[in-house]
């Protein structure tokens, strides 16, 4: 992990509440930013200070590199979302990390459907065959679908961030993401005992030879997200 | 947590039945007023001569400080419940901590709902893409969004419970809150043998240091929730 | 146990077939009419024969205390059920103690819905939003709040009787009571190799405190539910 | 259990595929037949010499029995089934030990609630609520306990045969029935290493004092389902 | 199991994928036929080739036994699926045995319906109660009945394939089939450390006694599913 | 494994994420080309870059035996999904190996029913029964019966791919195409303490004697997924 991820690769993050999903995804774009990477960090229904605050405790410069250009945060809200216009956003800003937090916030909103050409290849045929509602699983995949298709068309290495609820199965929120990335994080907690640790395993990293272990994992102050060794 | 919350943080406080939600809510008020603050709980179809039953117990005096204005305790109904009027009632109050208490019990209704501007947002778009009603689970996303985000940019430190089902996935009733939220405090029951024994768990507490353990809890009059080391 | 419960608290009794939630709550108000209380069991969908006979096989003497009217037993047909009326028989009745068996049987029957200003509350503005019906969970969580709200504003001590369906979650049937009500108390069957037993947990007590360990029970005549020391 | 279930008594005999219900049930009526009982065994869907067939393995005089009308097996096509009709033929009849095999049956047919009377009760009042069709578990619930009642309002001891699915929580197919009968059996299979056995449990008998421990059975022809000590 | 399966009985044959349901099948038909009896095996939506494969493997001179006509292998598609139709096939044909593969296939494709007399029972009477749509659990209990009710009138022996889904509770794909056949054999894969050996448990056996244990088995040329001693 | 499958045979292979089921697919397609096989390779919704990528680290000269025709890549977008089309491609271009990735994909876009004859078969039917839309589950069994059966009757040998989320029932997403296939194959993380292990199974080969046992896995470049001995 401290090489970072092989380049235009799209990675699926995903984590527990409070595991350091915010962090992990900021000290790619920190680690990136001083290795001349031009980094975008998406955030959906949250606010740039909440997020500040967060990587302020881990001691980075964020403000310089914020200054600077080499570091960008945006807010987006829901009812202004709209997959072209991110790409758009990215592919001008010559962005070449971006980490969007989280999937799970704009999976839960319908109306981001709209970018999709429903009306083109779902609507009309379905009306042939039933008058039913799309399900909702099949927006989610169509979604799904649109969103990492898109980002990995850009010439950009990506983190997408997804919530894990405890004792469901699957590696993210809607167990589909983590069949298109090229590569799944997850965080989570372990309970050994009355003592839980958080902890980082690689799911998945396609074309790359990687650790299949559990991997303990701290927060320090300078790095952010420490990997330490079984 | 003897210190307090990070001024400014929203908690999650998710327990079980008889874990001590309210009395732990009323404790982070009493502790606050104690220190110059002043504290708002916001209960929901409850009464208040039953929340101040529980505070009885725990030997505070509870009257006092309500007396001196440096806490006040509100009963919504959820009839004329709006998230707006709530927001502008702890604004022009001029609290500093507020407990809601619960959450669960306003994502119950529905009506709830308008405080958004979903006319604008959802409606209009969805009615050009199918004639669905609007799924349950998109409903709950957006008012605990609303909810969480708008007492996060008013200047005060908040609790907000939720209901703790046993046995079944999360961190809360509605699985989403605990990855809004600053932090994620859980109060359960853990059998062993034939004892049983409450227990607190910080499951998440964003830009701090926390212990990542189990502990006993016991209710100690004067105390409140009394945190015991392992 | 022994010394009743704390004046006016609404206490949920949850329990899965043949743990004697009957004999349970017909105790409570046998040694209620005892000492001078007057008590009212109300039973949705059962015969007065059926529930005397059970209380025969204890040996208490409720024949005398309901000529005395210091017990009585209705059976509610819920076609009939309004809460309204119910509340107002508790009221104009006197009755100091009250038994509902069970809540279970009156959630399953929507028609009892139609007490509840669910006209002006829900109606109009869930008309402005979708054509959607009420969601069963809704409409579940508002009859319990109505019962429990109404009832607790009566100047009574009441048990409410829930169904405890084994292996899923919750300590209720409908998994929100337990949350409302000023305690709750499981009875339920714990099998130890071919032995199956009955015990009883409390697993909430507001303002009071109690054991939390599991009790194993039996009944035993003139006294009703016995709880036995671990 | 030699000595038959209390008079009146309605009780729910539940259990896996192969557990030997029908045997069961027509052993209780064999039995009172020679006790001087007139018994009705009531079969949907299923027919007459299949039910004879697998009492002649017990090697039961069953034909003489209902040539001298000491036993009677009626099947019922489900198109034709009616509450009210059922109850008259017990009635008429004058049989005082009725088996119905199988409540899961009865269930499964929606058409069987018309003998409620729903048109009074229900709908009427759900139109001004919401135009929502009945939820399939308050129509279950209202057929249970319209059956339950019914057959308990008639002078007869009773078995109600409920198909258990195994590893499905609750005492029967419907999770209702368990709480509005007197008792409660449930044959089941337990798998010990490769070795598989069937067994009996009695989960609930009102009024009467009673095992709840784990019994081993077999099929002895002669006396049908044995229980054997543990 | 070597002599057969007593006449006229309808048994489930209910497997995981790959443990032999097809091998089965046709070894109760190829020891039939050896033996005097006229078999149908009737597969829905595969070819007769394919079946003829898996028989070739266990070197059994199929060809032969079809071709004196004493075994008909016919393939049914769904669309052209009458239960009316299959019926009077096998009555006409004369077939003593019959192997439906697979009930799983038949139920999951609403049109069979069409064969109960739904109109006269069922639609006449919901018009009159809500204009709800069939419950899928209620068409899939009618159509288990209409086929396995039909079948057992015919005079011959027969074996009704389901799709057994690991982790999911039941004998079979539809929890209901299970119960109203005379005979449930299971086969299954269990896991030993690293190996997986395959299995067959008979689960019930109307009037027949037999082994409750789990037989591991094996595919022997000449013989088929072979049942070994534990 | 390393002498294929049989000639003609329709296989699944289910994985979870990162298992290797892409690299497994181009290994098949890859051996097979140097046997003078024809190979086609099926992506859904992904790009021909993103799976040569994941080829080039096996060390495979895929370029050559594509420029030679030997393998084919092509990208389906679901909006142009026709089962006719591909089929008609298979058959046309004389491919004699195919693999599909992935069949969930396919499945989660209800368009593709169009090309069954579902006018003709189910809608006139169902309107006559009741106006509810198709269920999904018949919509998915329907259109998984229709791809594995037409290209069982191409003359080609197939890898159909399916995703496996973890701790959900069955050997595919959709729990029905494990039934239909010839054989299944899983790949799956297995956790021993903190190590994490890819692992093979062979769930079921129609007419061939194969290990049931698991089997560990590695990637080795020039071979791919290496299957090692217990």
């Amino acid at each position: 992990m401290e090489g970072g991820f092989p380049k235009g690769h799209c990675i699926l993050l995903s984590g527990a509440p409070g595991t350091g999903k915010t962090i992990f995804g900021m000290q790619f774009l920190y680690n990136g930013a001083r290795n001349g990477e031009k980094g975008l960090y998406v955030a959906v229904n949250e606010e740039i200070d909440d997020i500040l605050l967060q990587t302020k405790v881990m001691e980075w410069d964020m403000k310089k590199l914020i200054d600077l250009g080499k570091i960008k945060i945006i807010c987006l809200e829901m009812k202004d979302f709209s997959i072209k216009n991110l790409m758009k956003e990215i592919k001008e800003g010559g962005y070449t990390m971006v980490v969007i937090d989280s999937l799970s916030a704009i999976l839960a909103h319908p109306m981001a459907l709209e970018d999709i050409d429903i009306s083109f290849t779902l609507k009309d045929r379905l009306d042939r065959l039933a008058p039913s509602p799309i399900h909702e699983g099949v927006a989610t995949r169509l979604l799904v679908e649109k969103i990492i298709t898109s980002i990995r068309r850009l010439d950009c290495t990506s983190i997408i961030i997804s919530e894990l609820v405890e004792s469901v199965g699957g590696m993210s929120r809607d167990t589909i993401s983590e069949f298109l990335v090229d590569g799944v994080i997850t965080l989570q907690y372990v309970m050994v005992g009355i003592e839980s640790n958080r902890n980082l395993m690689i799911r998945k990293m396609r074309a790359t030879a990687h650790s299949e272990n559990i991997h303990p994992i701290e927060f320090k102050p300078g790095v952010g997200v420490n990997v330490l060794m079984p």
